[in-house]
């Protein structure tokens, strides 16, 4: 069936609903390029301002999958799951994660991104590691799969090709913020993935996409609902991120610190939500064994993510890279830290080096920001509150900047502060 | 100043007013392609959605009107008045108006443009005289002006060069139907042409790109406003097109109606409209001379239309092409043709070859329909409704299929019919 983009356009734009068959031309004929960049953009405006339905939202992230390939996880001897961050800033918990779930005795196949702006992205973090290589074939996949249980890595150009084109589109066209842009683009994805449960962790706060609790609640129930529809057991949790996660934000100060918490030890907040999703993760999958927080304890989920990295050419033994200078940012007040600003800091880490402004940037692999307090610690007037991380100096005013007003030395914490894990979305 | 074009967007997509710079900024990065077509069509969209204030809009058409030239006429020993329509069925008023006005007294410095779909425009209208030619440099138009008094062509290549790029993104896009974009996209080339004084004849009806007289209020409003503000004395008639005005539609067919009309014959409609517009543009113009009804009938604006047609390369006394086939529609029975549908016959007429499906396509020029009856007239049963004029006598059953259910005979004239000028809009 053929249609004509303009008529397509016009039918959201006047707020009627797309159907089944003008969805799957429309992406389809995008992703061929016969309904052009100029139209498809004045379209997802129109889906940004008037909506779609969840049949509506269900067949375009279906036919976003059918674009390219779905990958097939089924010469596996087990369940594969695997679990999605909106993105935050110290958000590093994919890489505990997925080896502890591979060790509880679940598949993990994740197929993960860059970061963009003041959040991280996994591959980012995992590449600060020597030799480690985010490119992997399928084949490639299946074999680290079978040799650590846990893989993580870049999808291919062959997985939603449509998702991949529309959301470069979306970056540059102001129709980024569309709850069913954003749901059926991280859900085409991990569908096409071909993972058999997953969790989805709905970041929540300043430093977060969503800002609010209501609109991180439409986001999740809105991906539970297509994971659901498309096949897949989804369950979301929303969490905190008005506060940078754990003590460590940048590419590899955050591997420093995942390693901690597969030896046992980082910083608690890490290791709770950790534990949570592994749990989740697992339960969503089918499999009752062991508990998670026994793996961290001893050793066996350390020994997944070394088999891991080494199956991916990375060496797990070898020093991370360090940054040149260090400066660091002091309490102006004996107290207690009262609040800690996700954003800014994430920020203050993206302009010492962490983050890029455009996909084609590097990143600093060593540049970021520790924190030496989190909010509810007690602090001395002169004492350290963070170190700033970079290998361009130049850049220490850049971040200062960036922290100004980022925190407060108070007499409670900010009763404001959200808890680490909000709420639980099913479907 | 410079802007991204991501938070133009954003501010318009989120409801809020563009500032006067970032107006400014986006049409000029638009025509110099420094905004790329894929944002201009999501910002279009977002207009079209959340729509402009009076403020908005006039700085829009400022910055368009800006983009290129705007045409000066003070080496005239008089003043210069325009009249622009919206387009309808049968519309051929400038033909016998401007050479009208110019017998009165004002100078008539007209751009015109093409027809698409079923409306014709008047540039195709003149090309079936023979020899005549629409495209004359801003010299040629003065010289025309100066010899006729009045001189109907196309625009030139540099006048508003932003609406003509963006004319052509929103054709493409959905992003027609916006007041704030139609009003701006008239009046930046009407205020660019440099005429002293316009005045808006503002179709209304099935056969108009309005509908209905609530949306054509609020465009004549807009254009009015726009014109006023620009320094331009502008008044604004809603008139119907909801039946054919005149008896012939199609470009030959209209150009020998009009000629009627300057002989002191024509139907009483196009006769009727003629001489309301001219005096309304000779009162914009300050000019308080002779009646137009007179000129029309002592042959002195039949003299103009001569002269404009002569210097502009055209044979006035040469034959006009007619069609190889024409066939009649009859009335299906006795009484009063009760209605008789602008849309249809438009359509019929654009089948017949009279119009073009895409902006490269050429007219027939003897194509089109002639109509025997309008609504109120008595007619027997058996007697010609309408004639069809083509040169490919396939298209007759495409033209009958668009004129299914057209027209009705009854025992009197459809009490919804609109008046022939419906309202007079000032500001």
């Amino acid at each position: 069936m053929s249609f004509d983009a303009i008529d397509v356009i016009i039918t959201k734009r006047d707020g009627r609903e797309l159907s089944d068959a003008q969805i799957d031309w429309v992406v389809d004929a995008y992703t061929r390029g016969e309904v052009a960049d100029e139209q498809m953009s004045a379209l997802a405006m129109a889906i940004l301002l008037n909506g779609m339905n969840r049949r509506e939202i269900a067949r375009w992230t279906a036919a976003m999958v059918a674009s390219g390939t779905r990958m097939d996880w089924s010469a596996l001897d087990g369940p594969t799951t695997d679990k999605h961050s909106t993105g935050g800033v110290g958000d590093k918990i994919t890489l505990p994660l997925a080896p502890l779930v591979a060790a509880c005795g679940a598949y993990v196949p994740q197929l993960s991104g860059r970061g963009l702006g003041h959040t991280g992205g996994t591959l980012d973090k995992l590449e600060s590691i020597p030799g480690w290589r985010a490119s992997l074939s399928a084949d490639e996949m299946l074999a680290v799969l079978r040799e650590a249980g846990a893989v993580v890595c870049a999808a291919g150009e062959g997985l939603a090709p449509a998702d991949r084109k529309l959301y470069a589109l979306r970056d540059v066209t102001g129709t980024v913020e569309s709850i069913p842009l954003i749901a059926s683009s991280i859900m085409s994805k991990k569908i096409a993935e071909g993972t058999g449960a997953l969790v989805l962790d709905v970041k929540v706060g300043s430093g977060a996409f969503m800002k609010d609790v209501a609109s991180a609640q439409e986001l999740a129930t809105t991906m539970v609902e297509l994971g659901e529809d498309a096949g897949v057991r989804t369950v979301a949790l929303l969490t905190a991120m008005d506060r940078p996660l754990g003590r460590a934000v940048g590419n590899a100060l955050e591997v420093a610190e995942a390693v901690e918490v597969l030896a046992g030890g980082g910083p608690e907040d890490v290791v709770e939500l950790t534990v949570r999703l592994a749990r989740e993760m697992l339960a969503a999958a089918g499999v009752d064994g062991r508990d998670p927080a026994d793996a961290l304890k001893d050793g066996s989920a350390m020994d997944v993510w070394r088999r891991m990295i080494r199956a991916q050419g990375g060496d797990p033994d070898a020093p991370l890279p360090r940054a040149a200078e260090t400066m660091d940012v002091t309490a102006p007040a004996d107290g207690v830290l009262a609040r800690l600003d996700a954003y800014a800091v994430g920020v203050a880490a993206w302009r010492l080096g962490a983050g890029r402004a455009r996909k084609e940037d590097p990143v600093a692999h060593a540049a970021g920001v520790t924190l030496h307090a989190k909010p509810g610690d007690h602090v001395r007037k002169g004492q350290p509150l963070l170190t700033l991380h970079t290998d361009e100096p130049a850049r220490f005013d850049r971040a200062l900047a960036a922290l100004e007003g980022a925190y407060e030395i108070g007499t409670a914490p900010d009763p404001g502060l959200l808890p680490l894990v909000i709420e639980r979305v099913t479907a």
